[in-house]
């Protein structure tokens, strides 16, 4: 993280709640953290509250504070941020406080696992997707002009670099191999991928032959430069229209999947289609220097306060959260214990047929801690 | 059309195979618009072959052949595109002919109707995507540079202006209309949609202010500018990420579906995954004065040459032409030969878990017209 930790396996987090939803789920995983059983080598949790979010921005004009990202920076070696709520119109002055928390701190790369529990009746499928997390149509670099009949005429600019197509496939390709040796450890039949790792490079080079050109290009070129390192590793590419088609028809065609920034987003809410809700699907995005876990569901206004969210996507992102920052075994068990509740499908909320409670569900699971 | 018929219903049809199983399902369509039953009304056609495709660059150095786009406009009152082989690399000097054939004829809506057939055991939905056709990440304007570190950084411009912008919005909410009229000529029984009409608007203004926010307000516009005219028709809007989620977690709730033009493109696909095959689903590129038919799949080298292909998108896509020249009577023969088919399900190709080839596909569907 970018602060030290001053006495070892002290771990201080940050917790963003922001809007809406968010201010259930971020307790509920910090919960999680707080009942995970001690041993030698786990963490001793600090958590600090940071404000951001479209109601801190309604409130007092901004939506990510200085002071969150001061104490980010200068106090925590992690983060979970919980969900923002999305003005439907354009706000003067407002901007998504994620997006600019994901490129102040350089978290290059968004990890979304989207994966299928046994014996759940979930459709079969373990993927990785990888996003970059950085560029794309998301460098907010746009204008507007008024042609010669007077009709308005905008432009956004979309931004993809060598740099940031490295570290993104770079990141795809370790995972590759990092799955590969976790799944050694289970039995060959319990495993839903049976082959060797690959990396499937995701773009629209027909049509974007520079932008994505240099994206696959790139990514492509992590494997070629490091032929020894990624021998094991096969590699394929999709086009982005054919990858939506292809997952919902195949999803266990699919290992690590990566993205250029819109396509991941748009990718990674399709495959949470996949195993039953968005209340499902965690993520993390990862720097060189710092993790900040987040669910990839929004804010839901609708359900908000009324203890229906499944916080199951934010327990995850805690778990991502201590994969990312070394502390692998004690991921593993909030994993296992997320996926104990799902098997017994007992205890859920609203979004997979269940009357349960967001407390409900959080208890459930430390229960299995 | 730009060619006026010289005797009254004669209609000169442009068929451009192009690549791959382009070759085998525009033969195809031909032989279903020669099948219909002549009557008073119905049009004459005469069929013109144009050249146009990768492997047309690959031999004389041109994807759309002037001569291909001149003979459209001179002679013809509409089109049948086939689908086009996109080489995964940069090639220097090709550029794809449809996105070409799309912009020189100003074929500003991409019709993509995607329904499933009662009783052939498809999920159930009736959504039509209006997806515009001209702009977006589709204007080729890229550029690429060298930052202090000697890496690359590519830059695309995404263009969305008002005038294309109203026009696609319009044409959403005219055929919400004509749907709606459309619909209620069948018992309310077999109506898979039966509230009010509805247009849903995709857009990502929460991140792409200025681009998708002149978007979302210009297709509002074209409804709260028009408020006698469209009083009978709901709107509402998706975020492109939670509509790919929604899509397939309640496909059910999507009447016309309005989006950008890479928004499109990837739904489209995704829809296409819901019943069952992208070897089902069709286009029409409609302008103001010319129509391209266009199957929504590619040109699938895997399987081209081997009567494999399924011809269902090609035939609708001919059927779509009819409608949008405004032969709706025999655009619907078309329509009911096919639903007859697949509802029959004894006969189709590979892609639907059958054995028969394109042209007993063809030829069952030319039985029933
Ligand atoms: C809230 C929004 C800006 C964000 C994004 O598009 O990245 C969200 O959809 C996500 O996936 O984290
Ligand atoms: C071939 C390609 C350029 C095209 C597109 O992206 O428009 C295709 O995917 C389509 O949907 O017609």
């Amino acid at each position: 993280g970018f602060a030290t930790a001053a006495q070892s396996n002290k771990v201080t987090i940050g917790l963003i709640p922001a809007d809406g939803i968010g201010r259930e789920v971020i307790p509920a995983a910090r919960q999680v953290l707080e009942s995970l059983p001690k041993s030698e080598s786990s963490p001793r949790f600090e958590f600090i509250h940071l404000d951001a979010g479209f109601e801190h921005f309604q409130k007092h004009g901004v939506a990510l504070p200085e002071e969150t990202l001061a104490r980010l920076r200068g106090e925590c070696q992690g983060a979970l941020f919980g969900a923002v709520s999305s003005p439907s119109h354009k706000v003067a002055g407002y901007s998504s406080p994620i997006v600019a928390l994901r490129k102040h701190l350089d978290l290059y790369a968004n990890v979304r696992p989207v994966a299928s529990v046994a014996g759940s009746g979930q459709k079969q499928l373990d993927m990785l997707i990888i996003r970059e997390n950085t560029e794309c149509l998301y460098i907010k670099q746009e204008r507007i002009e008024t042609d010669a009949n007077g009709l308005k005429v905008a432009y956004a600019d979309r931004k993809i670099s060598e740099y940031a197509s490295r570290r993104a496939g770079q990141m795809a390709f370790n995972m590759a191999l990092m799955r590969d040796k976790l799944r050694s450890s289970i039995p060959a039949s319990e495993r839903l991928w049976q082959g060797k790792p690959k990396v499937t490079i995701v773009h629209k080079s027909n049509v974007l032959s520079i932008t994505d050109g240099l994206w696959r290009e790139t990514v492509r070129g992590v494997k070629e430069n490091n032929a020894a390192l990624y021998a094991g590793v096969d590699m394929d590419e999709q086009l982005v229209d054919s990858m939506v088609y292809r997952m919902f028809r195949e999803p266990e065609a699919f290992d690590v999947v990566v993205a250029p920034n819109l396509y991941g987003d748009i990718i990674s809410d399709g495959a949470a289609a996949l195993v039953g809700s968005l209340g499902l699907v965690p993520s993390a995005n990862v720097g060189d220097n710092f993790v900040v876990g987040e669910p990839v569901h929004g804010s839901a206004p609708d359900i908000a306060g009324q203890q229906k969210a499944n916080p199951i996507a934010a327990i995850r992102s805690a778990g991502l959260l201590l994969e990312h920052m070394g502390y692998s075994g004690d991921a593993a068990r909030i994993y296992q214990a997320v996926d104990g509740v799902l098997r017994e499908g007992l205890i859920k909320t609203p979004d997979l047929g269940g009357k349960s409670t967001t407390q409900e569900v959080t208890d459930a699971v430390c229960k299995r801690l």
